[in-house]
């Protein structure tokens, strides 16, 4: 087993992981910023080393710092958490060179995960289904035409080499082609200093779904359900729930499987999700991308499953062999997520970081609480602004929905705005009470359901 | 369904009703006293009334006035959590009389349990195993000598009427008979007015063992399983836990079968729990008592069988058939408590309640809090010290002691001194780790727990 750990990481992820090593005895070195001196990952922490300042790139993300610290303090382990350096695969070599374990798959699997096109081709040959495109690059307009009449419009242009959203273009009929090929090879070129393209339907009204994965070093390879994570807003997710209401279970059972065909095919070793969307007639589901890293929102599956993910994480890195089997793996109740961000829905969800003057989080039976923030403390403006994952667990979904609306009645943060009210808005949104929102669901009702809260806070009802 | 409901009660059970009520869609009703005017559970509530000064006996111990108030609110319900009122067969009829819902068993339920002898006659009559004793009461000296010899010494001699410790004698030899019974039989007059006595056999080192029942008005009753709840001190439980690790699952069905039939012999609604000893070969288990009431250990068995006890108390006080069946209950998991409160073990246990300076509570997987506090709230010296339970929860009962362990270094309450230490030495006491303790536990070992922790703490080894 590991003897000690380098968290690298910040925030509520941090001190997730450092419960797990507590709760198995493994010893935890925590990093910090300048700007995170008093957050309690660090107070937590067996040891905690300051690495540099505010600045992710000056601290979270400097390798070299993170490397010397977890040799300097006779570290074995290292976990990246989510974000910053989690998703590295040089990180994860680097680690590797100096004798660390990294808590995570190889850097080879993560590079195969994450080159969107390689990835692509990858799971087509493994059997996993992708959206209908082009066979391969398209190297010109012309065959960009061919390719998108064969799959059908609307398409996306997509840069080989993409990520964050670069180098994408939707593309409705032919003629948006071309200037659009032009726009995207361009942007690709800039962004990533490869402008190869490709081309792929566009599937319009999706549903976010994404399965768990567990893999050890041993060829062990299994699914934890799935996770329905369509409430989103530009690509972050807002509110995640498992299991996902829109399954049947033969179908959840042929996207686990495809969802372990895709682990395997790049080799995985340790936790990851491979997400999918799901068509608005649930008959087909296509690849979208594998996440080579814990997911913010792992608890909604820990919930409904029983498994301690991290728990997961520390045992496969340690060498162990999975004790899970796949007919192990039941999924019983459901659970629902919401994150809550110092962010300001009405006014374009702007970020508003700081003090927090007054804090009480919900509690009780099937509640749980992922958060580093404490009475007085300081959400920095340095970092994502999540300032907490509110969970509520119960037998069904219908229980679930009203434990987190009471949640978010009695959650209190007093010191600058989040977003609970409109999070809270949605669970009394029909369509979210009917498991049917898709991916557009947000943005369709985003201004109807601000609206509405405006009117309500004016009206003086008690809702 | 019940539409509005008066919380009769305080702290945090008061908000354990208020979250069951808001998930099942039932509006609440707090009260409180003039100390509690700034109270979580007043600032939830849906409406919140003074009932009177601090002392309960001004305030949560009027009846008139929380009649009064349920009336005048339009409840149709009364919730009186534990303690308080709850246990008062009168408090049950009044409301009755009132023609509210009282959530909990009738008046004459509550009457037939709380007289300990008739309780011991009616088990005995329902096939309960009872500790041996005598036959009924026993008018003298010289009856108490026979009964005594019948079944073996230490025997305790116990006032008919008796409750709270009082009008109780302990008699190791014959020859200790004669005082004891003088004095047992004075000090039942003086307290109940009554001073018929009774004798029974004193179990040596037993194990606290309680069932947690539920009946509706039906016919139907289930038990959900047992708790363990030897740790304790004076009889105030310290640290709760389900399942006991000491039952093995044949005695388990004999004593969940056993509870069942105390709950019908005494014409039981709604949710209770039959405590027993359990003798040291494990071999014999005795009906103590049963508590007409929900306890403060409820979470626990909730944990382990995913059974929401106050909402089932809902349910069943609505008039609703139990849907649950004996067979649909299983236990799964280990979960553990410990009661957190301002207390000082190093000072005799002495309350200390004060204003919570800064206040940081567990969370993360397997946590779950009941806890009326936050950050600047005031632990109030009129009512008891309780300030928080911390509950654990986890697949294997090591795993569960590993958890709560974490979950005490994290625990951060800077004010006043409470037990937390204390029970955090208790979580690596070896006869906790296997299991073994027995209700003299805490009294054998209290003070080389102290005294590791005074060392620990003037050491400065950072355990």
């Amino acid at each position: 087993m590991l003897r000690r750990v380098l968290i690298a990481n910040r925030g509520e992820i941090a001190l997730r992981v450092l419960r797990a090593c507590r709760e198995l005895g493994i010893e935890t070195v925590a990093v910090y910023s300048q700007a995170d001196a008093d957050a309690l990952h660090v107070q937590l922490a067996g040891q905690a080393v300051c690495i540099g300042p505010a600045r992710a790139a000056d601290s979270y993300l400097n390798q070299d710092a993170l490397l010397t610290v977890a040799k300097a303090t006779g570290c074995d382990g290292v976990h990246p958490g989510y974000g910053f350096l989690s998703e590295n695969a040089d990180f994860a070599d680097a680690c590797a060179a100096a004798g660390l374990t990294f808590i995570g798959p190889s850097g080879d699997a993560i590079r195969k995960a994450g080159s969107k096109s390689a990835a692509r081709d990858l799971m087509r040959a493994a059997g996993v289904p992708v959206t209908p495109g082009s066979d391969g690059p398209v190297a010109s307009v012309e065959e960009a035409l061919t390719a998108a009449e064969s799959v059908g419009y609307p398409v996306l242009l997509k840069a080989s080499a993409g990520g964050g959203g670069r180098g994408i273009r939707r593309c409705d009929r032919p003629e948006d082609l071309s200037a659009a090929f032009a726009e995207a090879k361009a942007e690709a070129q800039a962004c990533f200093g490869n402008d190869e393209m490709y081309l792929e339907k566009l599937v319009l009204r999706p549903r976010h779904i994404e399965f768990q994965v567990l893999a050890d070093r041993y060829g062990n390879v299994i699914h934890l359900g799935d996770r329905d994570c369509s409430v989103q807003r530009r690509n972050q997710k807002l509110i995640e729930e498992a299991p996902a209401r829109c399954l049947t279970p033969e179908l959840r059972e042929r996207m686990g499987a495809a969802a372990v065909k895709a682990a395997k095919a790049v080799g995985y070793e340790n936790a990851g999700t491979v997400e999918f969307l799901l068509d608005p007639d649930r008959e087909h589901f296509y690849f979208m991308e594998m996440n080579t890293r814990i997911q913010v929102e792992h608890g909604v599956t820990e919930l409904v499953t029983g498994v301690d993910l991290v728990r997961q994480q520390l045992r496969i890195a340690s060498g162990l062999a999975l004790r899970l089997r796949q007919e192990d793996v039941t999924l019983q109740g459901h659970a629902i997520e919401c994150r809550i961000n110092a962010e300001d829905p009405v006014q374009g969800f702007r970020p508003c970081p700081g003090r927090v003057d007054f804090l009480h989080f919900p509690g009780g039976p099937g509640v749980r609480v992922d958060s580093c923030l404490y009475s007085g403390c300081e959400l920095s403006p340095y970092y994502d602004s999540m300032a907490a994952k509110i969970l509520a667990y119960a037998p069904t979904r219908m229980e679930t929905i009203r434990r987190m609306r009471r949640c978010l009645e009695e959650f209190t943060l007093e010191g600058f705005p989040t977003n609970a009210e409109l999070s809270y808005q949605i669970l009394y949104h029909p369509e979210f009470i009917l498991g049917e929102c898709t991916t557009a669901f947000l943005d369709e009702h985003l201004s109807e359901l601000l609206e509405f809260s405006r009117k309500l806070s004016e009206s003086g009802v008690d809702a």
